[in-house]
């Protein structure tokens, strides 16, 4: 049976195109895997399908395995992120059903699909694979520290869950936009299914984990540009290390850097301030020197979803006049995006 | 069969006394793990054992593994750390003769000895552990940032491979020679041996690695000082994420920075030159400060085995004023050692 380790490895990308699997979500937040794919990989997303009394739709047609499999569907990608990450015995019915009908399983919880016997058993009788997007390859190398050719660019955050996926995948699709040759570089869970193809990061012993980053942008062309997802923050109390080890071995030319207005502590962490978006600049670049003294914050993305437009506009132009650097929201885009990605290519 | 997580989520020490095995090695910088736990785990080393043509002692009594038994061994300790951290096929018999004696093996080299099938297969037979100390426990949290009782002193480096496992054994030793209650706590597989306990910082997988950290020196009594061996170093290429995640996790109140005067470049990593003592200070102290605001450099440790008695004075002399802290090299001791030690209680 192969794994993500085995695809990951190989640099051979998840299979595609992928029927969306819904479950049993009643909670909008919490098919929020299917949702990012919809936004973000809609071209490679053939349907959806769930179980008898699931209440959630990301939009896309409905229909059986067996149905997206005749329009051409590869795999089956379970597009919920429930609390804990669990794969509820009243699933395995349609994940039998998605590996009868000639589909692989894709997952990205915490709960792995090949931890589940009657999927195990079904894909071994059926040839089909079960991969789990959280297991990083089995052989990654130490980090080497080499600079490598191409242009990279890293998402860091003031903290967790703000931004820095939405802000990657905007920053690659507006420098395709303008005929530029970029992709963007997944390191957790949800943008591999995204991209098809990525580094768990966080699941990586610390060891590796520059070595993991390392090997996830590897040498381009002089022209080429990686744009990296970051992942955690510098100042987390639980994930700084995730954060710096990233931050070395992706060897970023240009960060931007991602941040809430108004969050004002670490997500779960009461007793732990949000740090300044300066502090946040400061110390990412002064880390980021080590691998590559030519770093440099082309500016910042701010997460202003919970503001109403003009709230927003006032925000993105304070922190703007503040700090002197481009600031957009990638949602709200507009022209402090343009800017934004005028900066990043200065 | 159980296994060093095992060992170490159930807060079971190691089994002891040891026997110490030395394998068929002929280069003394191969028994580096005997020599140490030689030097600071004597009184629970019963003795060594060795194949035929093995051309280094740890100076122990040379016993069989039966004899060791006799003599009250609950375990036989391979203390080789050879290029590559292989069992070679020579070595099973006399590994299997161990099991059979009634002691069991823990093993702290890269390869695994539950990996082994002969010494598998006979572990199961006899009853016997197979305790691999690089083997993380399976359930780790994440980091929580919750500040813990007790006093804690965190040994960091300019570099891997300079003398932190050793500057904090002496501490530990000093500590408890002035009457204060402090425990050595091991974060590598060496440390771990000695200890008898610990936890193997550098195989966590990154996201629990602070986690893990706040695992290895739990609340304690508010005059008790843990005494934690610190892992590579904040400017490292491939291990500054350790290194971030063991000083968040660990909270320390004191560090101590070890260097090694000379040493002009990262070991095996010639284009990254050594930062220098002001910016380890300075780094370490603001890093440190996001779980513990309390933070202070008490001094610094200095690795001058390889400078002659003269030069090592006229270096830590230079480095004391220069720095305005005391400075002392552990191996040498003597009233340079005792200031630092009160500098780390002050």
């Amino acid at each position: 049976m192969q794994t993500a380790a085995h695809v990951l490895r190989e640099a051979d990308p998840l299979p595609q195109p992928y029927l969306l699997f819904l479950g049993d979500v009643v909670e909008p937040g919490y098919a929020k895997t299917a949702f990012g794919l919809r936004d973000w990989a809609r071209e490679r997303c053939v349907g959806e399908f769930a179980c008898e009394g699931a209440k959630v739709s990301a939009g896309l047609p409905a229909m059986t395995p067996a149905q997206a499999r005749m329009s051409g569907a590869k795999a089956m990608v379970i597009g919920v992120a429930n609390p804990g990450g669990r794969i509820p015995a009243s699933w395995v019915p349609q994940l039998v059903q998605a590996l009868e009908a000639g589909l692989d399983l894709i997952g990205g919880m915490h709960a792995r699909l090949s931890g589940i016997e009657p999927l195990r058993n079904a894909a071994l009788v059926l040839g089909r694979r079960l991969i789990d997007v959280r297991d990083p390859p089995a052989a990654i190398a130490v980090a080497s520290g080499r600079k490598r050719s191409g242009k990279r660019l890293l998402t860091v955050g003031t903290d967790c869950a703000l931004g820095k996926k939405y802000t990657a995948l905007t920053l690659a699709r507006e420098l395709r936009a303008r005929g530029i040759d970029a992709d963007f570089r997944a390191s957790g869970q949800t943008g591999i299914l995204i991209a098809g193809e990525g580094m768990p990061l966080d699941a990586v012993v610390v060891d590796f984990a520059a070595g993991a980053a390392e090997t996830l942008s590897p040498d381009a062309d002089p022209a080429h540009w990686d744009v990296i997802e970051g992942q955690g923050s510098l100042f987390h109390p639980a994930y700084a290390g995730v954060s710096m080890a990233l931050l070395h071995g992706s060897q970023p030319d240009v960060v931007v850097v991602c941040h809430q207005p108004g969050r004002t502590h670490v997500l779960g962490y009461p007793g732990f301030a949000m740090p300044s978006l300066e502090d946040t600049i400061e110390l990412t670049l002064r880390l980021g020197a080590r691998t590559n003294p030519a770093i440099r914050c082309a500016g910042i993305s701010l997460n202003t979803g919970e503001l109403d437009a003009d709230a927003a506009q006032r925000v993105i132009e304070d922190t703007g006049s503040r700090l002197g650097l481009p600031v957009a929201d990638p949602i709200r885009g507009g022209d402090a995006l343009s800017r934004l990605v005028d900066a990043c290519l200065a």
